[in-house]
């Protein structure tokens, strides 16, 4: 408990729940920090897919990287519809489930529970590669550092993030300066002819030039794909935007969109003008820095400025997934206690799940950002789909001014969102993405089963509408089961006393020297009460309690009956096992009896 | 439950337990399985310290053998003295703890116990020894194998062996008869020059003959010690003779002595007479059966009584433990329920135990009998020295009829057994006898452990002598804690109006609109109970319940607070997560509070 407070800090009181309204400059900031720190890993994917099969083919990441910013255009401009029709925020399960019914709804749910995990997986383990980078005596280390960095994150949404908008503006900013920076100084020296590749061109014999392959351009689009991820985010947040909303929304993400596409098509011509090839322990953005900026305090800027970003990113997950789960605890598909705010404000529950898997999948994959890739992006754009899919089918049905544009605009969102889906998880298939395309069903029937379950509970306990109470009995008779006597045995009796009523205690007389010196003690200390001596020729205390019980039950079928059953509590967890097993046993077997009541009078011992 | 019946039996009554008389050609079949079988392994123990290292050392098979018998001369003789001392049954743990003290007692116990595991594994072990020399497409399974005997013996336990006496008769005196049918056939044989010894003395160049170390004749001897396990039981069942008690047990003792020490001796002189090399895959015993009766009905003969005495032995072992754990948990060392007759008049708990731990056993050492053994005998030397010691002591304190001639005997039995188990103790450490080693005093320190909290707590819940009452609270103010109605609710409020007295319903308002809703209904369905709203500035039901109870023990030092839970019981256990994570906690918080008594109401769902 005390560590729990020194960890997460005093309960908040409901009162003090705060509703910062952003401008657009904090908002981007904000909302922005998942999608822009994807740059950092998005052309890596693709050279990951080019070059390992022939140094030749890196060029192709030009026309690779303008496919990836094409759709990205595509998804601005669909997403900026959803902006104005969902303006207290159109998360795609809410868009899909409004729209398109159940199964899709569940659908984007489970892909937008998976992405959460993988983002806050993905944006650590690449953050940590930044820093290893930098770094590379850490490098053995980055899974313990990556579960570190998600511990960190989860104690300070835990404690709840109050500060909010500026504290984010000062490394999104830093990390795009940066950047732009690196690319500005980096092209200038590229046109001044001072850059040297950073990969001599006579590395060992090449294998002669083919002709490249459909379905390696296609596994290049693939990994380019995760450059997108994050770009949805603006749209969950309309409503902390300052009024006008959506408007000032839409504009921050056509911001957003532009420094995104700049900077990751930026990246992606650098790295091919420097001849970077991938290595397992140094980013490709690290190797772009080192060639610009030299080992210099303006390279381990961009690193320091990267890994802050990706922190953010992750955190973003942090906000996301518990909202997401308690909207889905709201309509019934997750446990209730999903719903619920902790001292702190914040949805604890969902914030810790997040944690536990995220961390898993960090120490699973060993912390390699390239390994959990192919798991990642195929979430994210099914989601799109659904989104893009829910506004069709939205525009289609409710129509409204300029509609058919718009379903133009969302059509073509979801064509190539679907598109590219499907390229995704057949190219990725095997490297990891059948993990999740087996795991969303199971999300799927998790959800119903959970909800399916609740509703045959609402069945169950709802109250009779016409008022009409359940037949339930009126008498009550209290039983004190005693083995011999003593000071907890005394407490249960006085504490049944204490309320007026039929109460008997009941002996099993398994040795008559011993139940005769029962019943002389329970006349001093019995206070009044009947003592009920039970003859057991099968030596089952148990047996013949429950046989007695029964008799009760049979014989009066108006009573309840309540078992006082007085109980040792040891003062050590393992002194247990030398106490109550007895009551441990007719404790299990009174539990499903109807009529029956137990209560426990412990009797604390101290050592 | 049905599963127990089936494999149990039907409870039995007090009344039904029988003490039956031996006589002593049945008490001998009854009490000497352990120690008669004892020479299936002995001398294969022996002479798998000597050949290995020559075989020019396996003469040397025939004085330790002697040295043996001679061992065994002289323990029977020292527990004839205490089987008239001790008529009611001698063990180990009694007499040492009578004339030694508690240490030397708890010292015996734990050695005692675990000689009762060790003598069901290694006699399983040896017993399916027999089986797998005789068919050996079963060798690879034999750990296995042993666990199903040992669970077979255990089944058979439970259900209590009610035959006793005559079927135990059939195998022992049919194993004693086959064996001196091998010796008898086997020394004619040989004196007719027809028997060819097993192994050609030309296998391979022999390293040159060297003089035998001191070091090597010890480890012998130890190895031998084996064959003596088991002599001691006639002295703990004197009682289940005929009158007179302890003349028919020291005769019955004699003759067994004889039995043994002439199959042991004959075994030791045949094995080196036919140069039997030890095998791990088929006993002594079965080459020399082998050699003697070739592959016919009489070697099979040989190898199944030879299994059948043994799982007698293992059997023997299981009527022991339990009922050494009786006696111990009556001294309070051990807990209170192996006190316990179960259904079937059996120490069942005991039982249990010993078969869980002699199947580990099993199972850690591959059911391998040779591997088993050095852990065995030091055990069970250990608690000869202490009940000759003991003997020792009781003479020179309690003095009687030529109690100096029964000093001088049981003297010679303490010196020779402590000897023995010191030898044992240090040859064969290195090979096991440590484990025991270390485990001994962690039982001793459990039994300790045990028995002080027995007493503490005794001494906490004992009664006031002069039948002054503690006092205790008079009033009773019944609680009902509620989130909302529904027929759980309902029930419980149901059940707390079934007795009179103060009743409360206490509802914590988080949403004043949920708050007004719910007073409507409670006007309805509430009984008149008065229903307190509860304020939360923190949102937290918990700490809002746990502050308002908290003000009522203060206010109110006088009162008992009854908290009657409404809990719905899911069908399934997994549902269990959906519900009552908030009454788990609120019974969790109130465990520990004093004059704080909790009812949980259950309202079980169907589905």
């Amino acid at each position: 408990m005390i560590l729990k407070r020194w960890l997460v800090g005093d309960p908040l009181k409901t009162a003090q729940a705060t509703h910062e309204r952003l401008s657009k400059r904090l908002a981007l900031a904000v909302f922005s920090s998942d999608a822009l720190s994807s740059v950092a890993y998005g052309t890596e994917e693709i050279l990951l897919v080019l070059v390992p099969t022939s140094l030749a083919f890196a060029h192709f990441s030009i026309p690779v990287s303008i496919m990836i910013v094409f759709l990205l255009a595509i998804l601005t401009l669909s997403y900026s519809q959803i902006i104005f029709e969902y303006p207290k925020g159109g998360g795609s399960y809410i868009v899909s489930r409004s729209n398109l019914g159940e199964w899709p709804g569940l659908t984007a749910a489970a892909s937008l529970m998976i992405d959460y995990v993988l983002t806050v997986a993905v944006s650590v383990a690449a953050g940590i590669a930044a820093i290893t980078s930098a770094i590379p005596a850490l490098f053995p280390h980055r899974a313990i550092l990556g579960v570190l960095a998600i511990l960190g994150v989860l104690v300070v949404n835990l404690r709840g993030v109050r500060e909010s908008g500026k504290v984010f503006a000062v490394p999104t900013y830093m990390f795009i300066g940066a950047i732009l920076l690196m690319l500005g100084v980096g092209f200038g020296q590229l046109l001044s002819g001072r850059l040297a590749p950073v990969t001599p061109q006579d590395l060992g014999a090449q294998p002669a030039v083919e002709s490249i392959s459909v379905l390696l351009l296609l596994r290049a689009f693939s990994g380019g794909c995760t450059a997108l991820t994050g770009v949805e985010v603006i749209s969950n947040g309309v409503s902390a935007f300052r009024p006008p909303e959506p408007k000032n929304a839409a504009i921050t993400m056509g911001m957003m969109a532009l420094v995104l596409g700049t900077m990751f098509m930026g990246i992606s011509t650098m790295a091919y003008h420097l001849g970077v090839v991938p290595k397992a322990d140094e980013t490709v953005v690290s190797q772009i820095a080192r060639a610009i900026f030299g080992e210099g305090t303006l390279y381990y800027l961009i690193q320091g400025s990267t890994m802050l970003i990706l922190v953010l990113a992750a955190n973003s997950a942090f906000a996301g997934f518990p909202r997401l789960a308690s909207i889905l605890a709201r309509d019934g598909y997750m446990p209730h206690q999903m719903e619920m705010m902790g001292d702190r404000l914040v949805f604890s529950n969902g914030i810790i799940i997040l944690g536990v898997f995220s961390c898993f999948l960090i120490a699973a994959f060993g912390g390699d950002t390239h390994a959990l890739m192919p798991l990642y992006a195929v979430g994210v754009f099914l989601s799109f789909t659904l989104s893009q899919a829910g506004m069709v089918r939205r525009w289609l049905t409710k129509g409204g001014p300029h509609w058919k544009k718009k379903l133009v605009v969302n059509g073509i969102g979801a064509v190539t969102t679907a598109i590219a889906t499907g390229i995704i998880a057949t190219t990725k298939f095997s490297h990891g993405a059948w993990i999740v395309v087996v795991i969303i069903p199971i999300l799927i029937m998790m959800f119903r089963g959970i909800r399916s379950h609740y509703k045959a509970v609402a069945e169950q306990i709802t109250l009779d509408r016409r008022g009409l109470r359940p037949p339930m009995p009126r008498r009550n008779i209290v039983i004190i089961p005693i083995s011999g006597l003593n000071r907890a045995v005394v407490r249960a009796v006085d504490y049944a006393r204490s309320r007026p009523g039929e109460i008997r205690a009941v002996y099993v007389d398994l040795d008559p020297e011993e139940s005769a010196k029962v019943k002389i003690q329970w006349a001093q200390w019995g206070g009044g009460i009947n003592l009920i001596a039970l003859a057991s020729p099968y030596r089952s205390v148990l047996g013949s309690l429950l046989d007695y019980i029964e008799e009760i039950l049979e014989k009066e079928p108006n009573t309840w009956i309540t078992v006082v059953i007085p109980e040792i509590l040891p003062a050590r967890w393992w002194q247990n096992i030398l106490h109550n097993q007895r009551a441990l046993m007719l404790k299990a077997a009174l539990l499903f009896k109807d009529r029956v009541i137990l209560t426990d009078v412990p009797f604390h011992l101290t050592r």
